[in-house]
């Protein structure tokens, strides 16, 4: 096969690279990709997709870990001069990036299709054996990469986008493209699901290129036991005291933070499945002969079920203001992200398989395998299931220069196109006349 | 000098091991004194005291570490079976043991003595080389014994009471001789003082045979450094749950008592002074396998100062309650006993420093000792000296068969000679016309 | 069917209830089984099988959780006294109580069927409500009661060994009865295995009675999951001191207790599967105002797989070892118990379900259960399958009068009748000529 | 009076404000102190002094808590380029600030005087209301602070130095002016005393502007108490792993800080006297969803003499070791500061109080003040009172306009002349012919 829909392959390649290494340069981490979601939103303009952005896409109360005002607007202002459209970045004031857009073909069902959009933060490696180092498409945000591929997904998204619009006549009912803000740390998704991204979704699709699929030619038709997870800031606030001259007088916030990191280790395993919990960070006190006034920490829940994260999330908080009360120190709490458990439907597991099948690019395919792990795309998933619709994950082979989350993460750009492609067949099974 | 008083010393050594020899055979432990308890009533009322005691004499609220009522009565049947009398031991119905017993001489001050009574719950040596066994005096109560030799304090008490009784128009003022249950884990004197013992009480006098006074001859004529201490009893109650099959549903009151522990012994030391903390006990949980239900623990506070005490008591019972919220489960705690500090009036030590040179057989006298552990006797005397008056704390040398609160302790019967002389004149010296 | 092999269904009825009430009113706890296994060698000698116990039977060091010499040796003297054969009796000397039978049918392949004979440390209820009680065959044995069946299974391999005795001729292969003791906290396969109960065997069975079966005419035709475990104590041993006058002087051994629970319970989940940890039971101390000195307690790991068992082991004696070190204390930790994960072979499932499928007592037969805790059968069958044979563990359903491991446990004996037919089903479908 | 040897109090004034001022404006914190030694070593020369500096000042095995080469090296780039004599700065290459400087004046006792010249990690105020700022002295090196006075003390140094050099022939015995470097975490004394600079001292004195002597007015003559103490960096290395998919994969290096803190905390109390524990600072970990591979934590520990502290550093190691053992975390432990305790010696407060008489300046005289924190200078002169030489350390009253190590720190310039004046009659009262 040559072409897809009426682009030839090689076209189609030629975009997704420009495309690819344009978001590449310009990185932007969860919240701030004001850059990213105003160039997406000029072309899917052009191409005749309805948009849905800023306040109307991601609902405020739902928003989680979002960087403070300051650091927002600082962020627009590098976007504007980065050569992004101001008057659409002025729409996404207070960090409401990320968009969907609606494709209305008739009568049918609606099928969804996630392409997450964030960067990481990674400083990216600049010797010449780091491709886009060589090749002149290395991040210009210093301490900002796209590690993740997901430069690639937004490049797959758009290409997709003009293909399904130009083929348009051959669809009936609805496709909406959701391009998500703030993917890591699984922020992003809930906000996006609280606005109605997901109202009258009766099929949703996402993928990753990598990842589990380690080479070109590996696909994996469908994901489950995403893990659901709940992320948690935690601060303590004690008093000082000098500590060789009052020891009394000071409330000693690192002890609060040791005796909850203690216990929350030991909060039971579940009979009902795998659960997980991490301090990850902390940091406490102010000099060595102060009475630590202050503590700071960074945790997460995980389950297998959105059960089993609730039940670590609910031990977790008691736990904390418990320390709190022992040390007698001030505590405050804010969750900074979270998704739920999920599992691909086994028909779209199925279809996604039978699609596969035609493409001879996939020389390995595993019809399912168990994640393990947690991705914000299980929210929207998960929604859309409890709801009555279908969903699947797909993870599309590459062959990675590093893995993921590395300064020297690269991959195959030939899987954007097996991506692409894949999508559109999937798309085209559903809404075909 | 051959005689105190109107006997001779003779006679006054026989009265000594006669009442001595009796209470250390039939030794009670706190609050269940009610043979000895009688036995001084019985006494006191020949020599014309009035007797305050039963619930006039210890005060039910104040009352710590008390018996449950079954063990109580138990112990009032033995004490009858053993000679009490029924008519008095019924009097002390609830474990109202203890007594004070008055000597009013006309107008003048009132001088209080305090004897304690009860024994120690260590089971007696039974072999030949310990004197009690070999002489046929030891402890016919199992698993009590007289360890500290307040069987010699209480057969002083009832010798001198005799002689300042014979010798009672030489006084002008009052004398209060304090006949202390409970004096172990210092549970007793609250509840006395409480029910009215100091009122009116200008001076007050405690003493002790041997302890630091570790030799015969010995007196060390003040003590200070009493540590106030508190001591409380915890438990914790949570869920039993199959550890293997329900981990989840199990609320671990062992990790409750665990984490109490631990971050009670961190409680930060105080600049004021010295203070100490000890969990001495810790019993949980019900077999292997199963999530353990039910903790119980003791411990104790101390401080060289009543409010270092507080404190340390305050952050206590805090932490103890953060444990139960930490693993939730519930809880109970109790004060099971508690004493003031204290502090033997300067004038006192002189005093008794004065009155203890014309004894010849005090060769090594010591103005004061640092006691550094606590005594009942300290509230006593705190309590005085609150109120305006004067207290001290004596210690007569005795040479020692082995160390208080063992089960091979003895000690050398003169030294019991020597306190009643010296008490004698040091009410003299008070009360004298 | 009226009956089984020779035999009718109502001798059978009445044999298994002699037995079982025999056996009930002597309930024996591991290792101390004399009675027990002296009745099972007499009867099975009897029977023409050829009998291997004491030391043959059980290799001393493989032996977990033995009582002291002197326990086993009253308990010896308590069997001799009950009615055991003191002849027998003699040759377990040092706890090797249980025994295995072979009855040797000519060439063909072994199958073993396993019994546990020991009973739990548990007072039965004595009141008339509890039917041993009120029909006389309460326990005899102060503290011990049958509270788990093994009284059932025990009567239920004597009815079968006469039932496959008497029609000898009918097989080919040998059959081995294995008794085995401390079944309880699974302490005496891994001694059996290691002294060569396994040595030869093809196939192999166990069953209970009730369990997840928890009403009659329930079959669970195998079961798996089964938790491999192992069972540790420890002690801790310091230096007492008296915590008012000289706290830095103790060595406090209760502290090192609560530092090693609570790291123990914080040891991390494990991406292989479930595990489990509890410290079920712990002492500590000696007084309240002395620095405890000691500390005891006992815990638990599991896996859902050996090898995360190990993983929990290792990880729980480093941990243990080095909260010695925190606390300048000395340790000492013993396995007192443990066993393999297990999961039933599928083709004995089958062949399980098969056989059951002709007897319509069983009205409801799942094919497997989940079992989420440990049997020590599991070191057996799982022994059995990495030699290359196969096995399975049934559930017999029972009526029970309350749970398992409790006071007023009691069961349907109509079980015992549908096990004994069950498995002379199952052997025959093995070995039949 | 209006002169001090032969300059008047107005002269003298105006050098110290110079000197002071000067000092201010170039701050340099511990093992940094180029500018400030050059200066120093500079103005004793020219005033005859024999100066002992560079490696012959501070022996390098026992200099502590020394910055990285490379921060050294541009310290001294930075000290030259604030007019340092570069010849000066290259003689301390390594760290080898300080210096000490005698005055041999013939036969008779040497008398040290010792004077901290460092700075503290703070960053100074800026705006108008406070006077640094306001008269152009404030600190010119971005986060370094002049904030508890030493810039005073070392002022009051070099006027003296004049006073006494000018009056040379007055005197019999020697000066040892020692300006001592690192004063702050108390890491320098050590080093000097072992280089050699209390060799031969027969009495020692070191001061203080402000501190307990909180007004201008105020004269501490001796102090006492000082608390030993040690500082101590620990470094725990684990192994990182995703938390999410892998926690058995992690050696968490948070927990066994955690751990480890706790317990520090929990060291017993001891009977001997006061002492202090504290974990003043934590850091640890990556990321949330890591397993914290590393972690750091900054202590001290304290003791009202120098076995207290010995006593708790070792407590302190030990339980630093045993914690990462729990974790399976490998460790470092450095000593990064520590002094002795120290008392002033009677006879030399004496001295003081007496020369303070003729002062009418000092209106408040207090004998002794209880210092209940530590200070290096009671290094050297615990060192010289070991040696059989005698020791005081004097309080000068000084109004201040914000506390002590806070960004507002300042004090009444005159107190620097009454330190002067002072100190200059001790050593008159000690080598006047």
């Amino acid at each position: 096969m040559n072409s897809i829909g009426y682009l030839t392959e090689e076209q189609i390649v030629t975009e997704l690279l420009t495309y690819r290494r344009e978001f590449h340069r310009y990185p932007e981490s969860g919240w701030t990709e004001f850059r990213t979601t105003a160039a997406i939103v000029k072309r899917l303009t052009e191409l005749g997709y309805h948009i849905t952005m800023g306040e109307q896409a991601t609902r405020k109360a739902e928003m989680m870990g979002v960087p403070d005002a300051n650091t927002l607007s600082r962020h627009q202002e590098r976007a504007i001069a980065q050569g992004a459209d101001a008057a659409i970045v002025a729409q996404m004031t207070g960090g409401h990036t990320g968009l969907w857009a609606d494709l209305n073909c008739g009568d049918g069902p609606t099928i969804a299709l996630r392409f997450d959009i964030d960067a990481n933060d990674i400083t990216e490696a600049r010797d010449s054996t780091h491709r886009p180092a060589k090749e002149g498409f290395a991040s210009e945000n210093q301490g900002v990469m796209h590690a993740c591929g997901h430069d690639g997904h937004a490049a797959v998204g758009l290409v997709l986008a003009e293909l399904l619009a130009k083929d348009k006549s051959r669809w009936q009912g609805n496709i909406r493209l959701i391009f998500q803000p703030a993917e890591e740390g699984v922020r992003g998704a809930r906000a996006m699901a609280a606005a109605g991204a997901l109202d009258n979704v009766d099929y949703i699709f996402g993928f990753h290129l990598g990842f589990q699929a380690e080479r070109t030619g590996v696909l994996v038709a469908s994901t489950g036991d995403f893990l659901a997870t709940t992320k948690l800031n935690v601060w303590y606030e004690g008093v000082p005291s000098h500590a060789g001259a009052y020891p009394e007088k000071g409330k000693n916030a690192l002890l609060a933070a040791c005796t909850a990191a203690l216990n929350l280790h030991a909060i039971p395993r579940h009979s009902g499945g795998a659960t997980r919990i991490t301090v990850g960070t902390l940091k406490a006190g102010q000099g060595r002969n102060i009475t630590p006034p202050n503590a700071y920490f960074e945790l997460e829940t995980r389950g297998v079920t959105s059960e089993l994260d609730e039940y670590m999330r609910l031990e977790a908080e008691r736990i904390i203001r418990a320390a709190a009360l022992t040390w007698d120190v001030q505590y405050r709490m804010e969750i900074a992200g979270g998704t739920k458990s999920g599992e691909s439907s086994p028909d779209m597991a199925e279809l996604v398989e039978r699609e596969a099948a035609s493409m001879p690019v996939f020389t390995a395919v595993r019809k399912r395998s168990s994640f393990g792990a947690s991705e914000d795309f299980a929210h929207f998933m998960s929604t859309v299931q409890e709801r009555g619709g279908r969903g699947g994950y797909i993870q599309v082979g590459a062959d990675l220069a590093s893995g993921h989350h590395t300064s020297r993460f690269d991959f195959d750009e030939c899987s954007m196109l097996h991506a692409t492609e894949l999508l559109y067949k999937v798309t085209k099974a559903v809404l075909a006349k």
